[in-house]
């Protein structure tokens, strides 16, 4: 046995030194067993966030068809320039029929394929069932830890785990296009709060302006709203027009960023901090209720408890799932110390 | 101490019986105790959980702007023609600067407002960290045990969570609108497999036949697809026309909704039980993660240690996330009993 414990424990050592080299066949391992919830990639993950914290992280939100890969792709030749190193985490809807993270939106960012400065992953929101979000922060403290400079994090739409995902970054752009509904609903819903700076692609578009001028409509009663109620107001976030696929607009895209970094790191550094609590709140929340969930779930399995059958006991209404959920707690936590 | 207990039963189970007569504000104020995460709704909810099961669920997702409420009144509407009640379930993403729920979608559902057979309830995507898909199958037990024939839960776009709500639907409508971007990507991009029925709303915007057409060709090759790969094929979706702002093809959709009814109440009946055993595994998993996680912030609280100065520490890498997970699962979890 021990000499088992001894292999396992110089295997992970050796894998943590290889991520922070920026061993790119590492860090690919990890994340595929990260992503296959592999239990060894708990230890590694330990040892590696110590190393976390250097990144700059640029969250990336929108409907999809709004041209973010495209986006990224050209941020990411602009960075390049400036001679950063970059890591891409696209979460991505699985296609249907391919059974993998789309294909059409990476195949367009092959030209950074060969860039050994640059490093793309997929992360399909399938199949998860509810732990993309813990795997996210897992995969994000791998890329921060192999020491690229500035890490972009693409999510689709308006869900709630994608949304919170977005938060959680340093700079979040919320990316629109012209012609996606009334009153740029689409945009509305639920993000407009969480952006720093909004673009809107495809500015070539019909209708582009109104667009613009609806989201700096909107923006503007966001600002008098915040000032009536004294939230903090010190960034205004302003909107920025891109045509991605013929690269306009990205560089002025990539200077709000800069402008948004620097206002950050210099003026609101109570904000700067605040984003860093939020976002360990989140990743901690996440790994104790993944953690608790599937702890839960071995000692199930270990009592002989199938899952499968209790669905279907539950769908059958020959037990509720609260009931379950109680004596399941109640079985396997110790008693709370000193009830007053 | 035991006449307040005894209160507290009594007090729960006239509410049981007031939702289960179908007393509306019973009912409203139940929903809003769900939301507020009240710790008493959960004997509520396992003593209304055995009477659940009898209404038929419609779940109805697509991107922000498609015009699904405007589908939902008017589905509403037909199904009060046939003398059937609704419930109306729509979990909408926060607006940022009204502060709760979006109003405008919502006033356009205000014609059934004063129709005691129609129930309608938004439920808002902030502030629930995750919580979000178990308030959702919370409050479906209280209008399926309320006694509403059907209940319709209306999401908007691609976000995990959001899938895996409509995917426990017994007919899931997937809504797209022409001019969505290229190549349909809005609703290839993870919700293609989860439709029963499609519907291109707006239909007489230029580009719908486009839609209509580049839709069936995608299920055409998801057919062939589980075809080769041998997988149940006994429900072709349909792909529905409609201009919803005018109740065009409302009746088609109703009457394909129908049919799905009918094809797995009569058909297929092992593709009805995986539904329901899919959704009860869904909702005790998402119990058991929420009471779990609960139990051990109570648990924390009376230790003493703050949940926002542990983030603190968390983004200060004082400690990392894993390791103060697994400690804090090792001081409340029972030792695993016999571990071979």
């Amino acid at each position: 046995m021990p000499p088992e414990i001894k292999q396992e424990g110089d295997d992970s050592m050796s894998i943590v030194e290889k991520v922070l080299e920026g061993d790119v066949r590492a860090v690919a391992r990890l994340l595929r067993d990260i992503d296959d919830q592999v239990p060894s990639t708990r230890s590694i993950l330990q040892q590696l966030y110590p190393h976390t914290g250097k990144a700059y992280i640029i969250g990336i939100t929108g409907p999809p068809g709004a041209g973010k890969s495209t986006l990224v792709d050209q941020m990411t030749t602009y960075y390049r320039k400036l001679g950063k190193t970059v890591a891409i985490l696209a979460i991505d809807p699985t296609s249907p029929f391919s059974g993998g993270a789309i294909l059409g939106d990476r195949i367009r960012m092959q030209r950074h394929f060969l860039d050994p400065g640059v490093f793309i992953r997929s992360l399909a929101t399938r199949g998860h069932f509810g732990g993309l979000t813990k795997s996210t922060h897992d995969m994000i403290t791998v890329l921060d830890a192999m020491g690229k400079n500035i890490i972009i994090v693409e999510t689709v739409g308006v869900g709630q785990g994608e949304v919170e995902i977005a938060e959680c970054a340093h700079t979040t752009l919320v990316v629109t296009v012209p012609g996606l509904g009334d009153d740029i609903q689409a945009i509305k819903a639920g993000i407009m709060e969480i952006g720093n700076i909004f673009v809107v692609n495809k500015a070539d578009r019909e209708g582009a302006k109104k667009t613009v001028q609806e989201l700096r409509n909107l923006l503007e009663m966001g600002k008098k709203f915040r000032m009536e109620t004294g939230a903090t107001n010190g960034w205004d976030p302003p909107v920025i027009e891109t045509q991605a696929h013929k690269g306009i607009g990205i560089d002025e895209l990539c200077e709000a960023i800069e402008s948004h970094r620097e206002y950050l790191t210099t003026q609101a550094l109570d904000e700067l901090k605040k984003i860093m609590v939020k976002r360990a709140l989140h990743q901690f929340s996440e790994t104790l209720k993944d953690e608790l969930f599937k702890e839960m779930m071995r000692r199930m399995e270990k009592k002989g408890m199938n899952i499968d059958d209790l669905a279907a006991k539950i769908a059958d209404k020959e037990v509720d799932p609260y009931s379950l959920s109680r004596s399941l707690i109640r079985d396997e936590l110790k008693e709370p110390e000193s009830a007053v």
